[in-house]
């Protein structure tokens, strides 16, 4: 087995993570969170989504926790934006990245974010060019890559069109998402073995759903692949707003400690993952459902 | 990624599943859930255990379950026996066959089952010989495969011992156990590469316990290993009585939903493992923790 020696790992927990939070977690307790998520040794945090607040309530706040973090020595502080003026906010708000998002298919993109793939491009594009006017690294989210809630199966070359489009724009890194934890490691490596024809590896981030509970087995795939860059949530906070009951996002702790058992470095801190996960669990007001937690609690 | 074609699952839950769960099922529960996972599709059903009540109570009825269930052509309805006592009442409840067990590590072999791996051998080999005599084929359990909770660390030395000791007393598979849950998909192909250069690869099953959240991760490294039987109980009953709280099984509807989205057969009906799950979900007085029930409950 080829396995990288070590990974970056992307915190998405304080952003995607809350996403299908059905509380609003005050704005001091998303701050500290974050701060203690600074501990841990991640190198990359995406503290929140300068969304309209009616798209996403439990951002609404994104300005104040943005402003209100520490910022610690060689980490990005990184937020999700969805068009020019969520951009303006990010910059005002002083975050280190941003990123962009859209779908690999057109149900998804459609209901997700009211437009057609083609009348998005543009849009992405004025947001990548102002950000990197600005000196900002600007990140892209392709989501529905291994499967769509309203088409169904997704091409590959509706992939490779989207991909395309973005790293053109000019996106560092792209990040294919598992929106609805559909994906399985044969696929994973069968999409991989596509884009990489085309695109170079490092350019890719894996973001997986653990839905069907899939989502280490598809990171193993996807580092035999050569990938060394994944998305995932403290806990595996998340959920899934298409399998109400489902797991969430991958969840970091179960993903350090699989990437450790083998070896693989990460550069984080179990016992301070532990204890962020803790502290988040005090605030949400309830169990973190990861298996780290399952087995440490 | 090199995968096989088809794969035999071995249900395990009503043995493996219920030595955890606190509360005693009625026989007749234990009987109609047996009868429901009959009608899956499965070829292997772990049914009972033959271990003095004293040990597992929950399991006390192991003779009137064995007798009481209905009898579906081409399933082979199997049970653990601990020794020539156990296997004699196994026999007399007409089961199609045995398992016997033991441990890779000193330390877990002395707290199951009191004995030094040396004292267990000769025991062990007068169940399988008896078994054999019966006409029944024999299954041997390897337990702490890679991990144990006393001693650590197992070599793989101590494995092909104890593997190569069980194969020369007659069982035709060997099962893994990933007793504790803590193998990860690099130690997989590592334990199997070993045991591969000594041991025909037909000899093997999988046995692994989802407690840091690897079961099917571990699955896809043994699958690209050759593997292609593995043990697991629907809804992923079972727990961890070293991590209380802990995932349990490697869930069948989870093991089946993966191997079918990559195109593996199993002869198994997802939706008739749905129900079956959900009359499990009925007697134990709570929801199962697979993913496959999480998400479509």
């Amino acid at each position: 087995m080829h396995l990288p020696k070590s990974v970056i790992i992307k915190e998405v927990g304080p952003r995607d993570g809350l996403q299908n939070e059905k509380a609003f977690i005050p704005t001091e307790n998303k701050i500290e969170w974050i701060n203690k998520l600074s501990e841990t040794g991640l190198s990359h945090i995406e503290i929140t989504s300068f969304v309209p607040p009616k798209w996403i309530p439990q951002l609404a706040d994104s300005f104040e926790v943005a402003q209100g973090i520490e910022r610690a020595e060689g980490i990005s502080y990184s937020a999700l934006v969805p068009n020019v003026k969520g951009l303006d906010r990010a910059l005002d708000a002083g975050v280190d990245e941003v990123a962009v998002f859209m779908s690999a298919s057109e149900g998804h993109n459609k209901n997700n974010i009211n437009k057609t793939i083609d009348e998005t491009f543009p849009l992405l594009n004025d947001v990548v060019k102002k950000g990197l006017t600005a000196n900002k690294r600007v990140r892209g989210y392709v989501s529905t890559v291994f499967g769509c809630p309203y088409d169904g199966e997704v091409s590959i070359k509706d992939v490779i069109r989207v991909v395309d489009s973005l790293l053109e724009m000019g996106v560092y890194e792209i990040s294919l998402g598992d929106t609805i934890g559909v994906a399985n490691p044969l696929q994973v490596e069968e999409v991989l073995t596509e884009l990489f024809k085309r695109f170079d590896k490092s350019h890719f981030a894996m973001h997986f759903h653990n839905t069907r509970g899939l989502a280490l087995a598809n990171v193993v795939a996807s580092l035999q692949m050569g990938v060394t860059v994944f998305d995932s949530a403290l806990g595996g906070l998340g959920g899934c707003p298409y399998a109400k009951g489902a797991s969430g996002n991958l969840a970091t702790d179960d993903l350090v400690y699989m990437l450790h058992s083998m070896g693989i470095q990460t550069n984080i801190d179990e016992q301070k993952l532990y204890e962020a996960a803790k502290y988040v669990e005090s605030k949400i007001g309830r169990n973190l459902t990861s298996h780290q937690m399952l087995a440490n609690n």
